[in-house]
């Protein structure tokens, strides 16, 4: 798969997951995809922790209310750190959502889906502070995002999205007609 | 090229580029890489201009100061608009990230080199506005970041990342020893 059939092949998946581990070795591979993205100033905010481990993984699902992705075998927790890049402008947002995209488009080369699911545990009910405990996260980082990896068991939805004229022009911006 | 290694070989390039031009295909093929990335509650916050008229690029590299990529033979400016997602989370930062990251690597797969260049055109002398102003664009979008895009006449310099075990862990957050 060259990159451009990653990019147009990844979808968010919200199905069940096949009973089969993920590998260390292609936990790896995605982490490092993710670590590969560039951040502002070479900050480097964003950190990784992927879980594997069936017991601690069912301790994090339990605490994530709706539950969701309850069937992945594996997941990755996004970590960011508000480092500042110079005066007061800090890029964490941007360099975490680079790490996740290229996390993404790894998970769907190795054959896997996934979803990034952010909102869901940053909401006011706080649910990526118990994770960061389960985790043993300090607090100058903050859980921002998990990505649920698995082999799908279900068919993968694709949403539906504007067609390129509407978001996409040459030499000027284009009102809609 | 697979996805695995244009995530391994995106790198920032802040050399000249050579005086060739980049197809409208070519800007079509990673203009649709962006538009293919996620975005929260699929609200598209994302819009893209590329520029390839070489008197409107002068133009806007004219208001880019201090000057950065005036040899690049083409541009992608990313339109950003503050969508609500649901109640008050925006998501439009995530999404723009994870757009310009997929265009990264679709500039990478297809031989050309690139730089995110965000807050040399969003600090306060908001160089962006003047750019939205040159483009034409409506009030309600923020132009948040440019993509010069072309051949590399220099070599490509790799910026030097952290270890992977500094960044990237199993099952626990690991401190530094």
């Amino acid at each position: 798969m060259n990159t451009l059939e990653a990019i147009s092949q990844r979808h968010s998946y919200r199905g069940r997951y096949k009973d089969i581990p993920v590998s260390r070795e292609d936990l790896k591979t995605i982490m490092q995809a993710g670590l590969d993205a560039p951040s502002g100033c070479n900050k480097q905010t964003t950190s990784l922790i992927a879980v594997d481990d069936m017991d601690l993984l069912k301790k994090i699902y339990n605490v994530i209310d709706p539950p969701v992705a309850e069937s992945a075998p594996a997941a990755i927790f996004v970590l960011s750190e508000k480092i500042i890049a110079y005066r007061d402008r800090c890029f964490n947002i941007q360099d975490y959502s680079a790490a996740i995209e290229n996390m993404l488009l790894a998970i769907t080369e190795l054959g896997y889906q996934s979803c990034w699911y952010e909102g869901h545990i940053t909401d006011d009910d706080r649910i990526n502070d118990r994770i960061a405990e389960i985790l043993n996260v300090p607090d100058e980082y903050e859980v921002v995002c998990f990505l649920p990896i698995g082999i799908a068991e279900e068919e993968v939805k694709i949403t539906q999205k504007k067609d390129f004229e509407k978001r996409a022009w040459f030499n000027s911006f284009k009102a809609e007609e």
